[in-house]
């Protein structure tokens, strides 16, 4: 059967979402965990990459598996094994024809900046430091240039290998709460590094470096080097992942 | 002169405020990087302890030294030798009459707690999982019952030494906030534990478990068997510390 998981994770002490190298992944530790407890070792298919640092309230992955144990059980299961960093909220039987990668029809992300003169303790392990005085009106405005269907080539990382840099994004809130400046951004998919320089691009419109005009011309254009920079990992928050016809 | 310091921590990696032999505490973190911007070593005097694992907004410590360096300058110059879980908001010269722990006039703790089958990689870290199913209003009234100037002993830990253990607690209030439950008191002064004692106290009654009568008699015949457990040191925060006469 094919199993879908919904898993939420601190990504500070991984390498990432992918298995690598270098490090410890949050695919790892589930492979390894569902190795443990079945004796089978499978291939876990994210919904897509996320970052060294990057954090997930709602990752989803599959995988296939031989199992009498249902479905429902295997997040019991596997969060007795995991490491109290990453949780599976969720564990439900899915179509064989379910891809959590390819069928994947929405994702949002969240990003968490603060303003404080100093890198603050308590909130730096989810959130970045930016100065103050950025235009928060300015930043909206700027967002809606983001929203809709365009090439995000200027926003990638570069050397990356996707051909189609075409994307869509249904929406871009920029909003502020409890002292924290927030960008939520929901589209179809998003380039390798796509949100973290989307919102180092928006800052650089709200601290009067670059004008809509010039994020306009950027972007159709594709002129990679007047993008703003891309942020830091820790900030970032895969918030959630849509299917057509299957409430995950 | 004499210095006050406000300061900041994540208290994950601490054995606590106090310097102890079997690990590493806030205070003497701080006092090391005095002595290694000064070559002066201090003794710092904070407002109280905090406990392993608990966290602070705003800690307040006080130091003599002599030096030609202005007591504003020492916020950044510590900071620059601090690790990113310690940070000093605040560095401002005070009279010699003002102590940080015997001048303290009011303290606000709060503490934070959330409800899911499973701890929260993405919260576990400052806020503890309550099971669901308490009763807000009941815990509310039963604040009532703490709140004003009584004897606390029944919600201090045994073994401790203090003799006076009246306390007037000024203002204990409980609310939900994006699905959190936060209590939040303020004091003029605690005893050892008696802050987290009090929220298990109070989620005890939430529960069903103890009625108001039942928390009204602990308090007045000093019932420590009878009081809710001590809740995990997580979760709470010292937000902030008040003197008289001292804009700290």
């Amino acid at each position: 059967m094919r199993i879908a998981l919904v898993i939420e994770y601190d990504g500070t002490a991984y390498c990432g979402w992918q298995v690598q190298k270098n490090g410890e992944s949050v695919q790892g530790v589930i492979e390894r965990a569902i190795l443990k407890a079945t004796g089978k070792a499978v291939r876990l298919v994210g919904s897509g990459r996320t970052d060294s640092g990057v954090h997930a309230l709602g990752q989803v992955a599959h995988f296939d598996i031989d199992s009498k144990v249902p479905a429902e059980s295997f997040a019991p299961m596997l969060n007795a094994l995991l490491p109290c960093d990453v949780l599976i909220l969720k564990s439900i039987q899915v179509e064989k024809t379910f891809n959590a990668r390819f069928s994947a029809k929405k994702k949002t992300y969240r990003y968490r900046c603060y303003s404080s003169r100093y890198a603050r303790p308590l909130q730096k392990r989810y959130a970045v430091n930016v100065p103050q005085g950025y235009d928060l009106a300015l930043m909206q405005q700027a967002a809606r240039l983001i929203e809709g269907e365009h090439d995000f080539k200027c926003f990638s990382a570069s050397g990356s290998s996707v051909k189609n840099t075409t994307r869509t994004v249904y929406r871009l809130e920029i909003f502020e709460k409890d002292g924290d400046l927030i960008f939520e951004i929901c589209g179809n998919g998003f380039l390798y590094n796509m949100v973290r320089s989307v919102v180092g691009t928006l800052l650089k419109v709200g601290y009067g470096k670059m004008t809509t005009a010039e994020l306009s011309k950027a972007m159709t254009e594709n002129l990679r080097s007047a993008v703003g920079k891309t942020m830091p990992a820790c900030g970032l928050c895969l918030v959630s992942v849509e299917y057509d016809g299957v409430a995950i």
